[in-house]
Protein backbone atom coordinates (compact mmCIF):
# COMPACT_ATOMS: atom_id res chain seq x y z
CA UNK A 1 0.00 0.00 0.00
CA UNK A 2 0.74 3.33 -0.67
CA UNK A 3 -0.42 6.83 0.60
CA UNK A 4 -0.89 9.65 -1.18
CA UNK A 5 0.84 12.13 0.77
CA UNK A 6 3.26 11.51 3.96
CA UNK A 7 1.64 10.58 7.15
CA UNK A 8 2.96 11.34 10.25
CA UNK A 9 1.96 8.62 13.17
CA UNK A 10 2.18 9.83 17.20
CA UNK A 11 3.16 6.31 18.65
CA UNK A 12 2.82 5.73 22.56
CA UNK A 13 5.81 4.10 23.05
CA UNK A 14 4.99 2.57 26.32
CA UNK A 15 1.50 1.25 25.30
CA UNK A 16 0.78 -2.61 25.51
CA UNK A 17 2.54 -5.27 27.78
CA UNK A 18 5.63 -4.89 26.26
CA UNK A 19 6.30 -1.11 25.27
CA UNK A 20 8.86 -0.40 23.01
CA UNK A 21 9.95 -3.95 22.90
CA UNK A 22 6.50 -4.30 20.30
CA UNK A 23 5.95 -0.89 19.82
CA UNK A 24 8.83 0.00 17.32
CA UNK A 25 9.02 -3.38 15.46
CA UNK A 26 5.24 -2.57 14.85
CA UNK A 27 6.57 0.50 13.08
CA UNK A 28 9.27 -1.15 11.10
CA UNK A 29 6.41 -3.71 10.10
CA UNK A 30 4.43 -0.67 8.85
CA UNK A 31 7.03 1.01 7.29
CA UNK A 32 7.64 -1.79 5.20
CA UNK A 33 4.11 -1.54 3.98
CA UNK A 34 3.85 1.86 3.35
CA UNK A 35 7.27 4.43 2.71
CA UNK A 36 5.59 7.08 2.85
CA UNK A 37 5.12 6.74 6.81
CA UNK A 38 7.14 8.66 9.53
CA UNK A 39 6.88 8.27 13.09
CA UNK A 40 6.89 10.33 16.75
CA UNK A 41 8.16 8.04 19.36
CA UNK A 42 6.65 9.08 23.02
CA UNK A 43 8.06 7.32 25.83
CA UNK A 44 10.94 6.92 27.71
CA UNK A 45 14.18 7.50 25.26
CA UNK A 46 16.56 5.16 27.08
CA UNK A 47 14.14 2.44 25.97
CA UNK A 48 13.24 3.26 22.66
CA UNK A 49 16.38 4.01 20.99
CA UNK A 50 17.83 0.71 21.31
CA UNK A 51 15.44 -0.98 19.30
CA UNK A 52 14.87 1.84 17.48
CA UNK A 53 19.00 1.66 16.08
CA UNK A 54 17.81 -2.35 15.42
CA UNK A 55 15.82 -0.62 12.36
CA UNK A 56 17.59 1.77 10.29
CA UNK A 57 15.26 2.83 7.71
CA UNK A 58 12.85 3.65 10.63
CA UNK A 59 14.95 5.48 12.64
CA UNK A 60 15.71 7.47 9.13
CA UNK A 61 11.85 8.79 9.49
CA UNK A 62 11.27 8.95 13.47
CA UNK A 63 11.71 10.83 16.28
CA UNK A 64 11.27 10.44 19.97
CA UNK A 65 9.87 12.50 22.61
CA UNK A 66 10.78 11.45 26.05
CA UNK A 67 8.82 11.37 28.78
CA UNK A 68 9.55 9.28 32.11
CA UNK A 69 5.37 9.20 32.86
CA UNK A 70 3.03 6.48 31.41
CA UNK A 71 0.07 4.99 32.18
CA UNK A 72 -0.47 1.88 32.64
CA UNK A 73 -2.93 -1.22 32.15
CA UNK A 74 -4.50 -0.78 35.51
CA UNK A 75 -4.96 2.96 35.69
CA UNK A 76 -8.79 3.96 35.58
CA UNK A 77 -9.75 6.77 33.05
CA UNK A 78 -11.09 9.11 35.26
CA UNK A 79 -7.24 9.25 37.19
CA UNK A 80 -5.61 8.64 33.22
CA UNK A 81 -7.20 11.97 32.77
CA UNK A 82 -6.78 13.79 36.02
CA UNK A 83 -3.00 12.50 36.25
CA UNK A 84 -1.60 11.74 32.66
CA UNK A 85 -0.58 15.49 31.52
CA UNK A 86 3.05 14.49 30.03
CA UNK A 87 2.29 11.21 29.74
CA UNK A 88 3.44 9.35 26.79
CA UNK A 89 -0.21 8.65 25.90
CA UNK A 90 -1.66 11.91 26.24
CA UNK A 91 1.47 13.54 24.39
CA UNK A 92 1.13 11.24 21.22
CA UNK A 93 -2.42 12.07 21.88
CA UNK A 94 -1.78 16.64 21.91
CA UNK A 95 0.51 15.73 18.74
CA UNK A 96 -2.54 15.49 16.69
CA UNK A 97 -4.34 18.53 18.46
CA UNK A 98 -1.39 20.22 17.81
CA UNK A 99 -1.14 19.36 13.70
CA UNK A 100 2.32 17.80 14.35
CA UNK A 101 0.74 14.11 13.20
CA UNK A 102 -1.49 13.00 11.06
CA UNK A 103 -2.94 10.42 13.78
CA UNK A 104 -2.36 8.67 16.94
CA UNK A 105 -1.81 5.01 17.95
CA UNK A 106 -1.52 3.01 21.48
CA UNK A 107 -1.62 -0.36 22.59
CA UNK A 108 -2.46 0.92 25.91
CA UNK A 109 -4.98 1.20 28.71
CA UNK A 110 -8.34 1.49 26.19
CA UNK A 111 -10.65 3.27 28.82
CA UNK A 112 -7.94 5.83 29.23
CA UNK A 113 -6.61 6.35 25.75
CA UNK A 114 -10.87 6.77 24.58
CA UNK A 115 -11.04 9.38 27.68
CA UNK A 116 -8.16 11.23 26.70
CA UNK A 117 -8.96 11.36 22.98
CA UNK A 118 -12.27 12.56 23.60
CA UNK A 119 -11.31 15.39 26.03
CA UNK A 120 -7.83 16.38 23.75
CA UNK A 121 -9.08 15.84 20.22
CA UNK A 122 -13.31 15.91 20.65
CA UNK A 123 -15.65 14.07 18.36
CA UNK A 124 -16.70 15.29 14.90
CA UNK A 125 -19.12 18.32 14.83
CA UNK A 126 -23.01 16.47 15.73
CA UNK A 127 -21.12 13.14 16.79
CA UNK A 128 -21.75 12.80 20.39
CA UNK A 129 -19.75 9.49 21.41
CA UNK A 130 -16.46 7.97 20.14
CA UNK A 131 -16.91 4.07 19.44
CA UNK A 132 -14.16 1.29 18.89
CA UNK A 133 -13.93 -0.14 15.61
CA UNK A 134 -12.30 -3.30 14.72
CA UNK A 135 -12.27 -5.55 11.50
CA UNK A 136 -13.20 -8.92 11.35
CA UNK A 137 -11.62 -11.60 8.90
CA UNK A 138 -15.18 -12.92 6.92
CA UNK A 139 -15.63 -15.59 4.25
CA UNK A 140 -15.48 -13.09 1.54
CA UNK A 141 -12.88 -10.17 3.13
CA UNK A 142 -13.22 -8.04 5.78
CA UNK A 143 -16.59 -6.77 7.72
CA UNK A 144 -15.87 -3.37 9.77
CA UNK A 145 -17.75 -3.39 12.74
CA UNK A 146 -18.50 -0.37 15.91
CA UNK A 147 -19.02 -0.18 18.93
CA UNK A 148 -16.97 -3.10 20.31
CA UNK A 149 -17.13 -1.67 23.90
CA UNK A 150 -16.14 1.87 24.14
CA UNK A 151 -19.57 2.41 25.31
CA UNK A 152 -22.71 0.32 26.96
CA UNK A 153 -26.02 0.70 25.41
CA UNK A 154 -26.58 3.55 23.76
CA UNK A 155 -29.48 5.35 22.14
CA UNK A 156 -31.29 5.32 18.19
CA UNK A 157 -29.41 7.93 17.48
CA UNK A 158 -26.09 7.47 18.21
CA UNK A 159 -26.34 4.37 16.50
CA UNK A 160 -26.75 6.20 13.71
CA UNK A 161 -23.69 8.26 14.37
CA UNK A 162 -21.64 4.87 14.00
CA UNK A 163 -23.52 4.00 10.87
CA UNK A 164 -22.33 7.25 9.33
CA UNK A 165 -18.76 6.58 10.98
CA UNK A 166 -18.59 2.78 10.09
CA UNK A 167 -19.46 3.55 6.39
CA UNK A 168 -16.68 6.39 6.49
CA UNK A 169 -13.92 3.83 8.02
CA UNK A 170 -14.59 1.20 5.46
CA UNK A 171 -14.64 3.95 2.70
CA UNK A 172 -10.94 5.14 4.04
CA UNK A 173 -9.82 1.69 4.79
CA UNK A 174 -10.88 -0.69 2.19
CA UNK A 175 -11.82 1.61 -0.68
CA UNK A 176 -15.61 0.87 -0.61
CA UNK A 177 -17.43 3.57 -2.75
CA UNK A 178 -21.04 3.30 -0.65
CA UNK A 179 -20.03 0.71 1.84
CA UNK A 180 -23.47 -1.39 2.80
CA UNK A 181 -24.17 -1.05 6.54
CA UNK A 182 -26.65 -3.31 8.91
CA UNK A 183 -27.96 -2.80 12.25
CA UNK A 184 -26.58 -5.84 14.07
CA UNK A 185 -29.85 -7.57 15.41
CA UNK A 186 -31.70 -10.89 16.66
CA UNK A 187 -33.65 -11.19 13.64
CA UNK A 188 -34.23 -9.39 10.02
CA UNK A 189 -37.81 -9.02 10.12
CA UNK A 190 -38.98 -5.03 10.82
CA UNK A 191 -40.43 -6.47 14.00
CA UNK A 192 -37.41 -7.63 15.32
CA UNK A 193 -35.35 -6.67 17.95
CA UNK A 194 -34.83 -3.88 20.58
CA UNK A 195 -36.75 -0.49 20.47
CA UNK A 196 -33.56 1.14 20.07
CA UNK A 197 -32.37 -0.82 17.25
CA UNK A 198 -35.67 -0.58 15.49
CA UNK A 199 -35.87 3.17 16.00
CA UNK A 200 -32.15 3.62 14.90
CA UNK A 201 -33.46 1.26 11.52
CA UNK A 202 -36.08 4.06 10.62
CA UNK A 203 -33.69 6.82 11.31
CA UNK A 204 -31.38 5.18 8.85
CA UNK A 205 -33.94 4.26 6.35
CA UNK A 206 -34.25 7.85 5.38
CA UNK A 207 -30.71 9.03 6.05
CA UNK A 208 -28.22 10.31 3.46
CA UNK A 209 -25.01 9.42 4.36
CA UNK A 210 -22.15 8.04 3.12
CA UNK A 211 -22.83 3.90 3.23
CA UNK A 212 -25.93 2.49 2.00
CA UNK A 213 -28.40 0.99 4.86
CA UNK A 214 -29.52 -2.80 3.93
CA UNK A 215 -31.58 -3.51 7.05
CA UNK A 216 -31.06 -5.95 10.01
CA UNK A 217 -28.34 -8.33 10.24
CA UNK A 218 -27.78 -10.66 12.36
CA UNK A 219 -24.43 -12.85 14.47
CA UNK A 220 -23.64 -15.04 11.16
CA UNK A 221 -23.56 -12.08 9.03
CA UNK A 222 -20.00 -10.67 10.98
CA UNK A 223 -18.05 -13.36 9.63
CA UNK A 224 -20.70 -14.08 6.38
CA UNK A 225 -19.23 -11.28 3.96
CA UNK A 226 -22.72 -9.86 3.36
CA UNK A 227 -22.06 -6.65 4.65
CA UNK A 228 -19.08 -4.13 5.16
CA UNK A 229 -19.85 -2.52 7.76
CA UNK A 230 -21.82 -4.05 11.14
CA UNK A 231 -23.31 -1.30 13.48
CA UNK A 232 -24.17 -2.40 17.35
CA UNK A 233 -24.15 -1.08 20.87
CA UNK A 234 -20.76 -1.84 22.46
CA UNK A 235 -22.35 -4.58 24.93
CA UNK A 236 -23.64 -6.81 22.28
CA UNK A 237 -20.69 -6.04 20.10
CA UNK A 238 -18.24 -6.49 22.89
CA UNK A 239 -19.80 -9.64 23.54
CA UNK A 240 -19.70 -10.51 20.05
CA UNK A 241 -15.69 -10.18 19.55
CA UNK A 242 -15.48 -12.15 22.46
CA UNK A 243 -18.04 -15.24 22.00
CA UNK A 244 -16.13 -14.95 18.03
CA UNK A 245 -12.64 -15.14 19.60
CA UNK A 246 -13.32 -17.88 22.36
CA UNK A 247 -14.77 -20.30 19.38
CA UNK A 248 -11.92 -19.26 17.08
CA UNK A 249 -9.43 -20.73 19.95
CA UNK A 250 -11.60 -23.73 20.45
CA UNK A 251 -11.71 -24.50 16.44
CA UNK A 252 -7.49 -24.20 16.77
CA UNK A 253 -7.29 -26.55 19.67
CA UNK A 254 -10.00 -28.84 17.77
CA UNK A 255 -8.21 -29.19 14.78
CA UNK A 256 -4.61 -29.43 16.57
CA UNK A 257 -6.16 -32.52 18.25
CA UNK A 258 -6.98 -33.73 14.92
CA UNK B 1 -27.51 -42.82 29.67
CA UNK B 2 -30.60 -44.15 31.48
CA UNK B 3 -33.33 -42.07 33.00
CA UNK B 4 -33.99 -42.97 36.93
CA UNK B 5 -37.88 -43.99 36.14
CA UNK B 6 -39.63 -43.59 32.13
CA UNK B 7 -40.41 -40.62 30.38
CA UNK B 8 -43.03 -40.27 27.94
CA UNK B 9 -41.91 -36.94 25.27
CA UNK B 10 -44.71 -35.32 23.08
CA UNK B 11 -43.01 -35.12 19.78
CA UNK B 12 -44.42 -32.10 17.31
CA UNK B 13 -43.82 -34.24 14.38
CA UNK B 14 -44.63 -31.45 11.71
CA UNK B 15 -42.03 -29.24 13.40
CA UNK B 16 -38.63 -27.88 11.17
CA UNK B 17 -37.93 -27.91 7.75
CA UNK B 18 -38.82 -31.90 7.30
CA UNK B 19 -41.56 -33.01 9.48
CA UNK B 20 -41.81 -36.71 10.42
CA UNK B 21 -38.95 -37.19 8.01
CA UNK B 22 -36.48 -36.06 10.68
CA UNK B 23 -38.41 -35.92 14.12
CA UNK B 24 -39.31 -39.63 13.80
CA UNK B 25 -35.42 -40.71 13.38
CA UNK B 26 -34.58 -38.30 15.37
CA UNK B 27 -36.75 -40.42 18.35
CA UNK B 28 -34.91 -43.37 17.44
CA UNK B 29 -31.76 -41.99 18.29
CA UNK B 30 -32.96 -40.61 21.47
CA UNK B 31 -33.92 -44.11 22.26
CA UNK B 32 -30.76 -45.67 21.21
CA UNK B 33 -29.43 -43.08 24.06
CA UNK B 34 -32.29 -43.75 26.83
CA UNK B 35 -34.03 -46.97 26.52
CA UNK B 36 -36.46 -45.83 29.19
CA UNK B 37 -38.14 -42.80 26.76
CA UNK B 38 -41.67 -43.60 25.15
CA UNK B 39 -43.13 -41.24 22.13
CA UNK B 40 -46.01 -39.42 21.05
CA UNK B 41 -45.95 -38.29 17.80
CA UNK B 42 -48.47 -35.19 16.72
CA UNK B 43 -49.39 -34.55 13.01
CA UNK B 44 -50.29 -36.08 9.94
CA UNK B 45 -50.54 -40.10 10.47
CA UNK B 46 -50.05 -40.70 6.65
CA UNK B 47 -46.75 -39.34 6.98
CA UNK B 48 -45.75 -40.31 10.06
CA UNK B 49 -46.41 -44.03 10.45
CA UNK B 50 -44.67 -44.79 7.24
CA UNK B 51 -41.31 -43.69 8.36
CA UNK B 52 -42.36 -45.25 11.97
CA UNK B 53 -42.34 -48.48 10.94
CA UNK B 54 -38.65 -48.82 9.38
CA UNK B 55 -37.87 -48.32 13.36
CA UNK B 56 -39.79 -51.54 15.05
CA UNK B 57 -38.34 -50.92 18.28
CA UNK B 58 -39.21 -47.13 18.21
CA UNK B 59 -42.97 -48.12 17.07
CA UNK B 60 -43.28 -50.68 20.30
CA UNK B 61 -42.71 -47.83 22.82
CA UNK B 62 -44.41 -44.66 20.57
CA UNK B 63 -47.86 -43.64 19.62
CA UNK B 64 -49.53 -41.31 16.77
CA UNK B 65 -52.27 -38.39 17.51
CA UNK B 66 -53.17 -37.61 13.95
CA UNK B 67 -54.28 -34.10 12.72
CA UNK B 68 -54.20 -32.54 9.86
CA UNK B 69 -53.49 -29.16 11.71
CA UNK B 70 -49.87 -27.93 11.77
CA UNK B 71 -48.06 -24.28 12.43
CA UNK B 72 -45.54 -23.01 9.97
CA UNK B 73 -42.41 -21.17 10.03
CA UNK B 74 -43.58 -18.05 9.02
CA UNK B 75 -47.01 -17.95 11.31
CA UNK B 76 -47.10 -15.11 13.61
CA UNK B 77 -46.84 -15.83 17.47
CA UNK B 78 -50.00 -14.15 18.05
CA UNK B 79 -51.51 -15.87 15.15
CA UNK B 80 -50.61 -19.23 15.85
CA UNK B 81 -51.75 -18.12 19.80
CA UNK B 82 -54.91 -17.19 17.55
CA UNK B 83 -55.54 -20.09 15.08
CA UNK B 84 -53.29 -22.97 16.05
CA UNK B 85 -55.69 -24.80 18.69
CA UNK B 86 -55.60 -28.56 17.29
CA UNK B 87 -52.44 -28.13 15.57
CA UNK B 88 -49.53 -30.46 16.15
CA UNK B 89 -47.85 -28.02 17.84
CA UNK B 90 -49.91 -27.17 20.37
CA UNK B 91 -51.69 -30.66 20.68
CA UNK B 92 -48.10 -31.29 21.77
CA UNK B 93 -47.99 -28.73 24.37
CA UNK B 94 -51.32 -29.75 25.84
CA UNK B 95 -49.99 -33.33 26.73
CA UNK B 96 -47.85 -31.68 28.95
CA UNK B 97 -50.65 -29.94 30.43
CA UNK B 98 -52.71 -32.88 31.20
CA UNK B 99 -49.71 -35.07 32.26
CA UNK B 100 -49.91 -37.81 29.20
CA UNK B 101 -46.64 -36.19 28.64
CA UNK B 102 -43.24 -35.35 30.68
CA UNK B 103 -42.04 -32.98 28.25
CA UNK B 104 -42.94 -31.59 24.59
CA UNK B 105 -40.00 -31.17 21.92
CA UNK B 106 -41.02 -29.11 18.70
CA UNK B 107 -38.32 -28.20 15.63
CA UNK B 108 -41.03 -25.72 14.31
CA UNK B 109 -41.52 -22.29 14.73
CA UNK B 110 -39.52 -20.81 17.93
CA UNK B 111 -41.96 -17.85 18.57
CA UNK B 112 -44.84 -19.80 18.45
CA UNK B 113 -44.09 -22.55 20.79
CA UNK B 114 -42.65 -20.21 23.13
CA UNK B 115 -46.20 -18.24 22.85
CA UNK B 116 -47.99 -21.32 23.25
CA UNK B 117 -45.96 -22.92 26.01
CA UNK B 118 -46.23 -19.73 27.95
CA UNK B 119 -50.07 -19.52 27.60
CA UNK B 120 -50.64 -23.39 28.06
CA UNK B 121 -48.20 -24.35 30.35
CA UNK B 122 -47.53 -21.17 32.18
CA UNK B 123 -43.87 -20.27 33.64
CA UNK B 124 -43.26 -21.81 37.10
CA UNK B 125 -43.90 -19.47 40.27
CA UNK B 126 -42.15 -16.48 40.35
CA UNK B 127 -40.75 -16.71 37.28
CA UNK B 128 -42.12 -14.22 34.63
CA UNK B 129 -40.74 -14.70 31.74
CA UNK B 130 -39.46 -18.03 29.13
CA UNK B 131 -36.02 -18.17 28.00
CA UNK B 132 -34.59 -20.00 25.29
CA UNK B 133 -31.18 -22.21 26.81
CA UNK B 134 -29.01 -24.41 24.73
CA UNK B 135 -25.63 -26.13 25.38
CA UNK B 136 -21.87 -24.40 23.92
CA UNK B 137 -19.54 -27.30 23.74
CA UNK B 138 -16.63 -25.61 26.01
CA UNK B 139 -12.40 -26.33 26.25
CA UNK B 140 -13.26 -28.58 29.04
CA UNK B 141 -17.14 -29.95 28.44
CA UNK B 142 -20.30 -27.90 28.44
CA UNK B 143 -21.63 -24.40 29.09
CA UNK B 144 -25.03 -23.90 29.68
CA UNK B 145 -26.27 -20.59 28.12
CA UNK B 146 -29.74 -18.43 28.58
CA UNK B 147 -31.36 -16.19 27.35
CA UNK B 148 -30.57 -17.21 23.45
CA UNK B 149 -33.83 -14.76 22.29
CA UNK B 150 -36.86 -15.58 23.73
CA UNK B 151 -36.66 -11.79 24.90
CA UNK B 152 -34.74 -9.15 23.95
CA UNK B 153 -34.02 -6.52 26.88
CA UNK B 154 -34.63 -7.54 30.34
CA UNK B 155 -34.56 -6.22 33.74
CA UNK B 156 -32.52 -7.18 36.39
CA UNK B 157 -35.19 -9.21 38.03
CA UNK B 158 -35.37 -11.45 35.05
CA UNK B 159 -31.69 -12.10 34.47
CA UNK B 160 -31.86 -13.34 38.34
CA UNK B 161 -34.62 -15.54 37.17
CA UNK B 162 -32.54 -17.11 34.29
CA UNK B 163 -29.39 -17.94 36.97
CA UNK B 164 -31.79 -19.85 38.94
CA UNK B 165 -33.35 -22.18 35.59
CA UNK B 166 -30.19 -22.18 34.18
CA UNK B 167 -28.22 -23.81 37.36
CA UNK B 168 -31.19 -26.24 37.57
CA UNK B 169 -30.79 -26.64 34.15
CA UNK B 170 -27.32 -27.76 34.36
CA UNK B 171 -27.78 -29.64 37.54
CA UNK B 172 -30.63 -32.07 35.65
CA UNK B 173 -28.94 -32.67 32.24
CA UNK B 174 -25.30 -32.61 33.37
CA UNK B 175 -25.33 -33.89 37.26
CA UNK B 176 -23.50 -31.09 38.51
CA UNK B 177 -24.11 -30.32 42.26
CA UNK B 178 -23.30 -26.61 42.31
CA UNK B 179 -23.54 -25.29 38.96
CA UNK B 180 -21.17 -22.00 38.55
CA UNK B 181 -23.10 -19.14 36.92
CA UNK B 182 -22.38 -16.04 35.57
CA UNK B 183 -23.66 -12.66 34.34
CA UNK B 184 -22.63 -12.21 30.40
CA UNK B 185 -20.65 -8.62 30.40
CA UNK B 186 -17.99 -6.48 29.11
CA UNK B 187 -15.52 -7.46 32.03
CA UNK B 188 -15.31 -8.51 34.95
CA UNK B 189 -14.80 -5.33 37.48
CA UNK B 190 -17.83 -4.60 39.16
CA UNK B 191 -18.22 -0.99 37.68
CA UNK B 192 -18.27 -2.50 34.25
CA UNK B 193 -21.53 -3.02 32.04
CA UNK B 194 -24.96 -1.54 31.48
CA UNK B 195 -26.89 -1.03 34.92
CA UNK B 196 -29.38 -3.85 34.65
CA UNK B 197 -26.70 -6.42 34.15
CA UNK B 198 -24.82 -4.52 37.45
CA UNK B 199 -28.00 -4.84 39.39
CA UNK B 200 -28.81 -8.59 38.75
CA UNK B 201 -25.13 -8.90 39.90
CA UNK B 202 -25.74 -7.50 43.42
CA UNK B 203 -29.17 -9.17 43.41
CA UNK B 204 -27.82 -12.83 42.85
CA UNK B 205 -24.51 -12.13 45.50
CA UNK B 206 -26.97 -11.94 48.14
CA UNK B 207 -29.31 -14.89 46.85
CA UNK B 208 -29.50 -18.32 47.93
CA UNK B 209 -30.31 -20.15 45.18
CA UNK B 210 -29.24 -23.94 43.27
CA UNK B 211 -26.54 -22.39 41.95
CA UNK B 212 -23.49 -20.29 42.82
CA UNK B 213 -23.01 -16.71 41.23
CA UNK B 214 -19.28 -16.43 40.63
CA UNK B 215 -19.57 -13.07 38.98
CA UNK B 216 -19.21 -11.61 35.87
CA UNK B 217 -17.97 -13.26 32.55
CA UNK B 218 -16.41 -12.67 29.50
CA UNK B 219 -17.63 -13.82 25.60
CA UNK B 220 -14.61 -15.75 25.72
CA UNK B 221 -15.87 -17.73 28.77
CA UNK B 222 -18.87 -19.18 27.04
CA UNK B 223 -16.25 -21.57 25.63
CA UNK B 224 -13.56 -21.83 27.55
CA UNK B 225 -15.11 -23.95 30.10
CA UNK B 226 -14.52 -21.73 32.92
CA UNK B 227 -18.29 -21.79 33.97
CA UNK B 228 -20.96 -23.87 34.24
CA UNK B 229 -24.13 -21.63 33.24
CA UNK B 230 -23.95 -17.90 31.52
CA UNK B 231 -26.22 -15.92 32.06
CA UNK B 232 -27.41 -13.02 29.54
CA UNK B 233 -30.40 -10.83 27.84
CA UNK B 234 -32.03 -12.47 24.58
CA UNK B 235 -30.45 -9.66 22.52
CA UNK B 236 -26.48 -10.42 23.39
CA UNK B 237 -26.72 -13.97 23.74
CA UNK B 238 -28.57 -14.32 20.26
CA UNK B 239 -25.92 -12.61 18.75
CA UNK B 240 -23.51 -13.80 20.63
CA UNK B 241 -24.17 -17.74 19.26
CA UNK B 242 -24.85 -16.50 16.03
CA UNK B 243 -21.33 -14.79 15.55
CA UNK B 244 -19.82 -17.87 17.68
CA UNK B 245 -21.84 -19.75 14.57
CA UNK B 246 -20.63 -17.83 11.77
CA UNK B 247 -16.57 -18.15 13.17
CA UNK B 248 -17.05 -22.29 13.23
CA UNK B 249 -18.28 -21.69 9.76
CA UNK B 250 -15.19 -19.72 9.14
CA UNK B 251 -12.76 -21.94 10.63
CA UNK B 252 -14.13 -25.46 8.76
CA UNK B 253 -13.57 -23.49 5.90
CA UNK B 254 -10.71 -22.20 6.43
CA UNK B 255 -9.07 -25.61 7.72
CA UNK B 256 -10.20 -27.46 4.62
CA UNK B 257 -8.29 -24.85 2.57
CA UNK B 258 -5.54 -26.22 4.28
Amino acid sequence: MQTNKPITIALDAMGGDFGPQTVVPGAALALDEDSGLSFMFYGDEGRIKPVLEKHPALQRVSSIVHTDKYISGHDKPSSALRNGKGSSMRMAIEAVQEGKADAVVSGGNTGALMAMAMVVLRTLPGIHRPAIASVFPSLKGETVMLDLGANVLVDAETLVHFAVMGAMFAKARNGIKTPTVGLLNVGTEDTKGPDHVRAAASMLAGLKFPGKYQGFVEGTDITAGTIDVVVCDGYAGNIALKAAEGVGKMSVQFFKER
